[in-house]
């Protein structure tokens, strides 16, 4: 219970540093008798991969995941999959003038504190580099719950800075590098991350998931709600400090019956519980956003102290994203997924076979 | 896994519905050699009971606490500590009427999609009387935390509607029915709670929660991150809909030199990070902030539909508090002092004693 | 993880000392939808009871049993059931002479070194008092198996010292107060016990589990293989120091063509494996025997030592079995039904229902 | 919870089939600040290695381990170590002949009936081949036994068909292919096992696990007593079919008095207990026997059914041991590591760090 698992039933165990030799992870629970092949789990590591665009790092890793087990003949047998991707662009040079210091907004002090060591090429396992594996994993999820059951599970970027992009185009997400629904937008998001890049900076973002078709009974009483996981899920992203499931803080302001969702006819007549009643799901969309905070890495100097106690002043340099928030589109989409199926197999358990 | 524990190495599992013969919990590796009684538990309790102050539900529970096991002589064993409540004031003929109908905004729809049939009876297990089993075995994370850690851990209203009410003075949080920290509000959130009696309606809360003198090095790297299991935590808490860990959502318009909290000689230069850095504390304290949903159970007349899918009127009679964030306050301070206990054991089994 | 749960997904956590109040504990998992009421815990809780035949300790306790929650109008609901049965015949002064001695053969010695303390009163957490929730749980499970899938799990006393008793008649089993299927061999246990009570001796035993009409496919590949759970809660039981499945030590003579089960069309030739292949179970009955150790509470007097280290003569009063395998017959059923249950919700969960 | 994980804090997770392109692992949970290279791997898994001597399988398999992550120049950093171990010698045409036959004994069917399909090629996932990464991650945890906490654990052939061999000399037992201690029974053996390979047949064995220096405390209270962890993992070892804690079955005809370890002041006077009480290690050498079956992989035909459910007959060609009881040694040493290593960390994290 050190931490590197997620999911009860599909159960995501990863491993790997930013500047190791490999990141893998090992998928248990995955049910058997779905085609699976490290086509599926491309497109998604496509999309988070860094270098796709100027706006990302430009770190050169092309993240082609090989499938160790788990599939025979094409065919996921039951087995646990292990997935391996190995590292290739790694410049741990450009860490070693950081070996001492301790990066200010980086774990690099805690993980010292908490082990008494640490690799401190790139941040080691702190560094976001490990959310490979959990699109890979993830692709996996997303597959299995689109083809048995039919639930898409998708996710834009709603916010950036100041900058709030509203959902006006599915289509558009996949057709901008900013993962952005709303062409209005787009000239504005590239000023700001070209100004951004000039002054050596970074900007926070807001990400919202959401996802469809989710049958009705999904979700475990109590601690283990489909809401307090997803919570959980999107808070172990790097860098997220906030989640909102549906309204969010909105129904800080909000009276009773402005915000219980009614029930007609023709079903729910608002969604401010986003899809999700006392934990379980309610077959409304599931929407949850997340709240993203800019890199640390960033090359306008502060002020930080070393492991001697002395006080210096650090610029990051290595390569870094200007908003790590555009390339946690895919990251959370993938967590989203990985809960999802997760509930629908223990429903399965104790419940037997949702209906549809 | 069916959801009704928390905590990995201190792990709470509860019972009991709302109108049942009683609730329980129990608390599994409780650090032996411990003073404990039933007193120590009561205070929380005594906080969290219904009926308290004319702005909570008029339900009367004395909500004594019974110490079943796990206490030898007054001192912990190192053996599980069963607790158990029973309930007294269960009107359970105020829900015969809505016995058939699934009331907007509460898990009637959800449980019975889920499970086929529910125990309707004050919303069953889904009622937030269930929390008080939270507090109970929170208190004793919080006797382990204080004593033996030096952890303080507290939480206090921050909003409620529009009312914000800023940490002016810790003291006056006990002094007052609302928990509220800022003696300047105490007349307009007694206006506010006393005309949404009037009108039979609700409203949303905010609450925070500190905890302090924690050391560094408390959370697990990737998933199990510090952050992430707070998350978990407080959105399990009925009516939570939105978790923030230290700035939250406001860094989504922060830049990178501006969040980043720089170190000096003299520690941390500021707390945006609300004290956890990749998912592990840093020292600073772990600040939370978390939103509460006004209740769905106000006597303003709402739709909704019957258990044979027909539209029918719906107003929530019983016994309702109208700010449950008021109430969540001892709740969310307990489900923090679960998080940091389990995260204290969970380091002490890796990395040994934490040095202080 | 402080070891008083068991079970994955049809979770059984204990609480409780044989000299506290109360015992109890928590069903979480339990499918809703079934019929269950208390007098369905109580036929096993009986044939457990203390206090039935001259054969066992006159302790009397008539261990009835109360459905706390998770069950309405008669019907399981899917929440988490509490279960609790009061103590009512502790007679803990019989024990103040032992409270500085360590008992050879009880864990009076370790518990001390684990915890630094101990409730010395009956062996407090590590008496077989704490089996009396593993029955009344497993009672749950074994109406759900019978109810729901047909299977049927039975024990018997298979050995005592070098009495063998075979499998001759399940229905003797219930008949007789030493759970024994041989009408010939009765006379001869009553013979032994009877003699080892006027030497103040005990005797060891083995007990046979049969599970059958277990569908095919049930168990975890690897680690949590059938057997190997069977083998977990099997050794759990006090004094169980030995289990074997299916032919078990035998095998260790055995050639490759004399102990593989050849299939024909009609099925399994022979049952070496004990029911379980791989680890999954093959729809054969599955066969399990334990060896339980004579008790050591015995009144001729023993070498010892005291908690300052002196050397003490020890003769353990209190009142006790001579015999507790037999009273193992009902607990070891009740953990072959937990394990069976879990493994298949854990199935169903992963592969969906089995076909039967 | 698909079964491919074992221990709680101590927690490795294998994932590979006999014939897949690699077989790999994660062990989560190591503690940070141990010296670990692949070298300190090799050595137990060169003692595992197929091909070592006449007496095994013939199929040459180098099994070297890479360290993907988790130790950083040379020192676990306390993340998790990523194993990988890839496949070389796989002649998976062997197996062609029986894609659509069930073996007897073997878990062909249980598979086919549980997954619906099944990688048939070596066994696929229920091979033991599977066991290399058990021994590997169980290197670590010997390693840290061995120099944080002083523990051995060692472990030797104590009985093959109707040999047995007594314990007379451990640097006797590294020695000779079969692990054995006693070297009169030497010629014995390699008798046996000629006449075997002749007849193509296999045989049984019995082998002995010894943890020495292991401290009082280790083990929970209840369901995971150290002795009914010790069985599940020890039970999950492939061919396994009995496990034996200290005295095991032969408590069946012991009476109270000879059965009991009687304690003075030189400690205790026996050890039938196998060095646990309650559940709980007691310091005296913690004994395991465990009873492993002849493999079924024999070149004497025998009766099988067919996916068609046609009767026809099997050899199992393949490249198999004649005992594989032999190569069982250091796989037994690993899962008694890791279960030892695993309840060491989680004593810690309840009681602290256990005196020595």
């Amino acid at each position: 219970m050190a931490g590197n698992s997620i999911g009860q039933l599909f159960r995501v165990t990863t491993f790997g540093e930013s500047h190791g030799l490999a990141l893998g992870c090992i998928v248990d629970g995955v049910p058997p008798g779905m085609a699976l092949s490290e086509k599926d789990l491309q497109t998604d590591l496509d999309r988070r991969r860094p270098g796709n665009s100027r706006y990302t790092t430009p770190r050169r890793e092309l993240d082609q995941v090989k499938i160790l087990s788990g599939v025979f003949n094409g065919i996921t047998t039951g087995t646990p999959i292990g997935l391996l991707i190995e590292n290739q662009d790694q410049r741990s040079q450009d860490y070693s003038e950081i070996k001492d210091i301790f990066r200010p907004g980086h774990a690099d002090y805690t993980y010292q504190q908490k082990y008494g060591l640490r690799d401190y090429r790139g941040g080691g396992r702190s560094s976001a580099r490990e959310t490979v594996m959990r699109v890979a994993a993830g692709a996996i999820a997303k597959k299995y719950l689109q083809q048995k059951l039919g639930i898409t599970v998708r996710a834009y970027l709603s916010q950036m800075g100041d900058i709030c992009c509203e959902l006006k185009d599915w289509d558009l997400v996949e057709q901008n590098p900013f993962f952005c629904p709303d062409a209005t937008k787009l000239d504005a998001l590239d000023a700001l991350l070209r100004s951004l890049k000039k002054e050596g900076n970074s900007i926070g973002a807001k990400v919202t998931v959401i996802a469809e078709h989710v049958p009705a009974g999904l979700g475990e009483p109590v601690f283990d709600r489909l809401d307090a996981d997803i919570a959980h899920a999107m808070m172990s992203i790097n860098a997220v400090k906030g989640v909102e499931i549906g309204a969010g803080f909105k129904v800080v302001t909000l009276k009773g019956n402005e915000n219980r969702d009614e029930i007609t006819h023709d079903g729910f007549a608002s969604n401010h519980a986003g899809g999700i009643l006392g934990g379980i799901s309610s077959s409304q969309p599931i929407i949850a956003h997340l709240a993203l905070k800019p890199t640390s890495s960033i090359t306008i100097p502060g002020k930080t102290i070393n492991q001697q106690g002395d006080e210096v002043e650090v610029i990051t340099k290595g390569r870094h994203d200007p908003c790590v928030g555009i390339r946690a589109v895919p990251i959370a989409e993938a967590m989203m997924a990985i809960v999802l199926i997760d509930h629908f197999l223990r429903h399965r358990a104790q419940c037997g076979e949702p209906d549809f």
